[in-house]
């Protein structure tokens, strides 16, 4: 079969790939050829397989077409620009993030009217599509109000998603991924990215700034989990899904005191004492909106899993990382 | 001030419009300018204040902004295709009902680049935002999952609604009408055609078709009620809903046997033996998926007010469409 992955570039983009291109199968059908989009060629892996990248922009003219004539089996669209970008230039998020969007679709219904195709298509939502007030755990069937446009974008997705799906033009099924911790990499100025950093430099013996109190409580999964809840998706019956094609995902609540704790626990006082309390109103205001805690019981019951704690979370990372061990 | 009426062709665009110059004031603030615009030009009421109509379709290239450079102070905006076209022909729909939206919103937004501009915007959703399963009574905090491409498409006008409102495009507060009943005029092919003719025809002396059981439970408000939500919408502070800005209007939640036996009440045995029962699978099937009845804590907390009996749905009719009196 022939998979494309659309956000090949990025972080979990990258991971899929490699976890694909190493399996060479997805639900027992072999892979013989893997395509990679982004807005500049991706690196793909090394591979008997047939591994292509491509780079291009997927609201240009022309662009969704041009990819989805290669009529792959599976799509999995996970390109999108961030939320301060999206909320820093309204113009350009909307264009990426809901025309690519759209067009992604498009090409895909008007590939359909030619000769039958219908690809499985896995599409990344986000907890962004909730806004406060919330509660401590939002269940399956509370309602979506977004509070930036990423969030809006994200939402407006889902519903297309849904919509084509219902019409028979594709096979969707949306996922929204917790936020993913501990991202590897350098420290960035999302708001939040202290969630991963106070455990990541710790773990290399740098330190950490924590802008926000020990009590603040969030939604969290492995990067690792996040590339496990992609393939399982794959391997939906989609028809179990009914016309609720997105699905909250599980999770890890805790709280960043519970993530200070896990250090400890893991790496010991020393990787602590890397932390440095530095109060940021600004971002504590804006961590405060974001989701607490999921039921996700529909997609628990659907097979999806993840971490449950944050010793998990901090080995996966160790693992998957560092090579298996702290630095000395 | 300035009113601008989209969908002003339509039946509740013309009993607005009709009300608007009427009362010559809105919120206190004297009107001196209706402008009507549908796909065909619409009549406008004989009145002292200037009205003219505009013929157009939103989505074409150019519209939205010759429209809104015209800078209305007061925007409803009615437009769309219904449900049942929306289905029948999917890329209309979308032209219409998303992308005509969005180039409203859009030309809204570019008009502010250039002078400040910040029109308050009533936009009219529909239940059809929401999909079984459902509760008998559903919740402000309910999550949206339409089963058409309509109520996709109202769906994602609520979410833009929301976040060009967040960035102060524009003042803008949707409203999810309940089904509109007794509407006036014949009967039509759409599925819920018959909760008004099962009223309608035999108020006039007429046979009326009754395609499902008694025990069918449906969300009902009478045409005068659906302008006393977009006149009372006008002048709340939009402040009070926060980033919600869609609300689940009031209504009256009702079964079929309770509407036959109004019609009793009112009209008397002749009446309600003019409803022929035929029953139509398909149609019950259909109007089985719909909301039976909404809390709408937030719409009546804001003081929207409707109808509570079927007698009192009935007597709008009589008063507004047969001029006060039964036919003898």
């Amino acid at each position: 079969m022939h998979v494309m992955v659309l956000g090949a570039a990025g972080m979990i983009g990258r991971k899929l790939i490699a976890a694909l291109a190493k399996k060479g199968e997805i639900n027992g059908r072999p892979i013989d050829r893997i395509t990679g989009v982004d807005i500049v060629a991706p690196e793909m892996p090394v591979s008997p397989l047939k591994c292509d990248a491509i780079a291009g922009d997927l609201s240009a003219e022309g662009m969704a077409s041009r990819i989805v004539a290669l009529r792959p089996d599976l799509i999995f669209h996970l390109a999108a620009i961030v939320s301060g970008e999206a909320e820093a230039d309204f113009e350009k998020g909307y264009r990426i993030n809901m025309d690519g969007t759209l067009a992604l679709f498009e090409a895909i219904r008007r590939e359909g009217e030619e000769k039958p195709y219908c690809p499985k298509l896995v599409f990344t939502s986000s907890i962004a599509v909730f806004g406060e007030p919330l509660p401590e755990e939002i269940e399956d069937t509370f309602f979506l109000t977004p509070l930036t446009s990423y969030g809006t974008q994200k939402a407006i997705g889902e519903l297309l998603l849904a919509d084509y799906s219902r019409r028979g033009f594709l096979d969707g099924i949306g996922i929204r991924l917790p936020t993913i911790t501990i991202r590897p990499g350098k420290p960035n100025l999302a708001a939040s990215g202290f969630f991963s950093s106070i455990l990541r430099e710790p773990l290399s013996g740098k330190e950490a700034v924590l802008p926000v109190g020990d009590d603040v409580r969030h939604w969290f999964a492995s990067p690792r989990a996040a590339v496990g809840f992609l393939l399982h998706a794959t391997g939906l019956e989609t028809e179990r899904l009914g016309a609720r094609r997105t699905l909250s995902l599980p999770g890890l609540s805790a709280t960043v005191g519970e993530q200070i704790e896990a250090l400890r626990r893991v790496a010991g006082e020393k990787a602590v004492s890397l932390i440095r309390r530095e109060p940021n109103a600004e971002i504590a205001r804006i961590v405060q909106s974001w989701p607490k805690g999921f039921a996700a019981e529909r997609a628990i019951a659907l097979g999806f899993t993840a971490e449950t704690s944050f010793d998990e979370i901090i080995r996966v990372h160790i693992d998957d990382e560092l090579g298996g061990k702290l630095p000395e």
